[in-house]
């Protein structure tokens, strides 16, 4: 499955009051991203971590006045698209998500420019290689949406080259190899600036069932990726 | 590498005013990880989203007064220990860290019981794919530490067999396949409560050379992993 794939079957009864909603969720999750990295970093003394800590409770319960128990799902957004907001990789709302903005070029190869922080960290000053593969999960599973089979994680096996070092950009990059049916085999890898190769990934996607139907009557549009159509979108990745 | 597996060759000065410490710091990221998911799940209107949004940034300006620049690496811990609190997947000081606690056995069988929120959602209700990869690299990461091997992740070929549900407690585990030199292969796997395999893990896992010398030389415990005996794991984890 990747973010924005399907047209939404819903109605949006007000896109731009949604749009101002999308904006100010965004927002709030941009500040917590920035409030995580801090919280990895910071040497402030014990009182000033125990006074923060507990505002940040108080904050907790304002958002929790009116909350969902489930967690997001999909959701349609004012750019009439199911996304997956709440998507720890790529999910504006997702404070845990880089977040990730994958594209699609005209041949087909899906990418995303990520650079990763403190809170990221696997071995001293690199990227945590599980966090390498949640990377490659994300951007090589956007890619069988393009050939119309958006489908689940079957295998991902992540092979490491080198370091993906904290603080740099990388570029991730993934294709399509291989349809079979609902079954679509993709590969991906992550260069840094240099061009090398840090890590890659062969993955098997598989469409579930219970999506098959819908991607079996095609909906005109269920097979392209839009590169970012709503402003939601951009409040994330700006 | 894993957390916690070295004796740390620095010396604490004052291992009570650092245990206040570790507390203080792992309560902040707790109660950030309860934001995290708050800010997923939240449906208060858009004043309210700004108004929490502007707070949380002058929180983090407030964090921000004394951090380091650079991430967190490896720290002395008041138990005497290096560890990473950085960890995505198991650091104490990380919000985005469920995090794991990682314990093993008298067999050599490593474990971790965990329970993943709106803030890790993949397909709908479900645990991302790449957060399943993350849990099992650090999981099965942990294995070759019991065999004074502690390296760093060369392939993780990961397996889903079944959706890993969110809001349900799991188990991780991981076992070392073969020891060769350096090189450390490992399996694991994460089952639900019925005890069925959701994601299994094929890994290798590499010694780097500037640890290879460390390591030639036992520190007589550098091939055992505690079961989490700092004051601040505890907190991390309660």
């Amino acid at each position: 499955m990747t973010d924005g794939v399907f047209a939404s079957p819903a109605t949006v009864e007000d896109p731009d009051a949604l749009a101002a909603t999308e904006q100010a969720q965004g927002d709030l999750a941009v500040s917590l991203r920035e409030m995580v990295d801090a919280c990895v970093r910071t040497r402030v003394d014990d009182d000033t971590l125990t006074a923060v800590a507990q505002e940040v409770r108080t904050l907790t319960q304002r958002l929790l006045v009116r909350a969902q128990s489930e967690p997001l799902g999909l959701e349609t957004t004012s750019g009439g698209r199911l996304r997956d907001h709440g998507n720890p990789m790529a999910g504006m709302r997702n404070p845990i998500a880089p977040p990730l903005a994958v594209t699609g070029d005209t041949e087909g190869t899906m990418s995303a420019t990520f650079c990763l922080g403190a809170g990221y960290e696997g071995p001293p000053g690199c990227v945590h290689g599980g966090m390498i593969a949640a990377v490659l999960d994300q951007v090589v599973g956007s890619a069988p949406a393009r050939v119309g089979r958006p489908g689940l994680t079957a295998y991902l096996n992540t092979t490491y080259r080198r370091p993906t070092l904290l603080g740099i950009e990388h570029v991730a990059r993934a294709w399509v190899e291989e349809v079979d049916g609902w079954k679509v085999r993709a590969r991906g890898d992550i260069r840094d600036p240099q061009g090398r190769v840090t890590a890659e990934a062969d993955a098997l996607f598989v469409v579930p069932r219970w999506a098959r139907e819908h991607l079996g009557t095609p909906t005109g549009d269920a097979g392209g990726v839009d590169p970012g159509d709503t402003a939601a979108h951009d409040v994330a990745t700006s």
